[in-house]
């Protein structure tokens, strides 16, 4: 993969403003491990509370994972100025999700001004190994504030963090 | 749209365990609003336990609920041994989640033997309004249990409910 | 479905034109057959030279055609002078594609300044019967001149039509 | 990744002639370059006949191909008397289509008794360097003979090859 350079000096702090000023993601427990320029990894322990009929992990609660780190992976690349939604994912669900934990690791394919294109993967750590359980592609946009935009502004107000 | 003929004459009390039998429905707030042969409606009040950094309801969460609709829809039509688990989903995010409740409306496009393939929309209640904030297509599978089925059998041991 | 309101008075010239400028179209035999703002109905009659092994029409071209027919659609409510591409789309192929003809319609779920949302279905024409084979949902990008736009211009330079 | 075990010694034969049955893939210029277990890479020179308004080559071609090279990659893990369907498909489309050749990748993420999923990635050599244009996530689906199948059979004669 090749390597990106961020435009906003202080994607990592801006990365993870954003991803702790959102509410669901500490209702899911979820937690960033790493982050990177173009690259997230998060993780999450099992809850019963976010269980299917079978004592698997909600397919929509494993795809809140995988969405949130290619939302994080894309905002590392973003202006400092921008905000970021999620325009559309695939999810596909290859195993049962199973286990005592959960990772999610994004990267993005390809960056841009407006659409930012990224991968994840979903794994679970079941009884000592891991097991990837879900993929997932997705469309993310930058939302820049109207008329200011283009050069880099002091206050991410759009955020609300 | 055509209407479907249910395999299972007791369709509602299969799908309505199988969803009930569902722990993160409940941690959620969704509930049951309509049942019919190849149809769904769920709904979910707005809760700021599951909103991301702008207060709209989390689009992972958003895609919980349509999931959940097109799984109940799927199940409708399914043998009663069958136990159903989602193969993949594809999310379109049309506007943010913002309001009171939100409905999730699915329907069976087609119904397979394997695979039934729905199609759902999930609609935001906001002051008095009400608008198509996203859509799902989605394939889910019928598991049926080995050496077993096509004939239908008493107790739908495998959905553990 | 709500009426759209086309922002170019002369869309359906424009959205022939871009149609008719792509030898695709020509080579696999599709047509306009119904235009309206935000809908498109395309038309294609079988052919041996795009068939996959069992005699059916090659899954890719029939995504050809449901493509097409959104991205005609999505054209009739963009601006004079912006340029059409397509970011994704997500094709479930629901039957066989065995017929004598073979009709995509397409409809805007959502038009935008940049992105538009649309969905379609393939309809296969086969011994007097139709039948539903394939749906497709897809986000299509306006491109709009730099500098330029907002204001309408008189050519449509940037599509060399 | 993963290798994989053929349950079709005759694999490479097999994959050949179901593609090679395919007369679309005969009209588009699409040819096998390499297989290997759950692996396959085609490739097609551009033609003019088969491009868009811009004179890049039509979205819809670039998925003919990217779901062929994953209905083949799918193809080598199947048994030997399984046909192959392509349940469903998504392409995004990360940059113009534009070069003088193409070349399609696909691999098997899991492989599975009934449904197998791939991905894909669609390159174009342009004056002499190669791009990421597309990428695929797709189902397929093996189509096993009734009552015969669990052991492999003489003749592959549902695949007409």
């Amino acid at each position: 993969m090749t390597a990106f350079e961020p435009k906003n000096p202080g994607y990592r702090a801006s990365a993870i403003a954003m991803f702790e000023g959102q509410p669901a993601m500490h209702t899911l427990g979820v937690v960033i491990v790493r982050l990177a320029p173009g690259e997230a990894e998060l993780a999450m322990l099992h809850s019963p509370a976010f269980t299917q009929q079978n004592g698997f992990v909600h397919a929509g609660i494993i795809t809140a994972g995988l969405d949130n780190a290619c939302g994080v992976a894309a905002f590392t690349l973003m202006p400092r100025e921008a905000d970021i939604l999620t325009v559309e994912f695939k999810t596909t669900l290859l195993a049962p999700a199973q286990g005592e934990r959960f990772v999610f690791k994004a990267e993005v394919v390809k960056p841009g001004r407006t659409l930012t294109f990224c991968e994840a993967k979903a794994f679970a750590e079941h009884e000592g190994k891991t097991r990837l359980i879900a993929t997932m592609t997705g469309t993310l946009m930058a939302m820049l504030p109207r008329g200011a935009p283009q050069t880099p502004r002091t206050s991410p107000a759009m955020r609300g963090d």
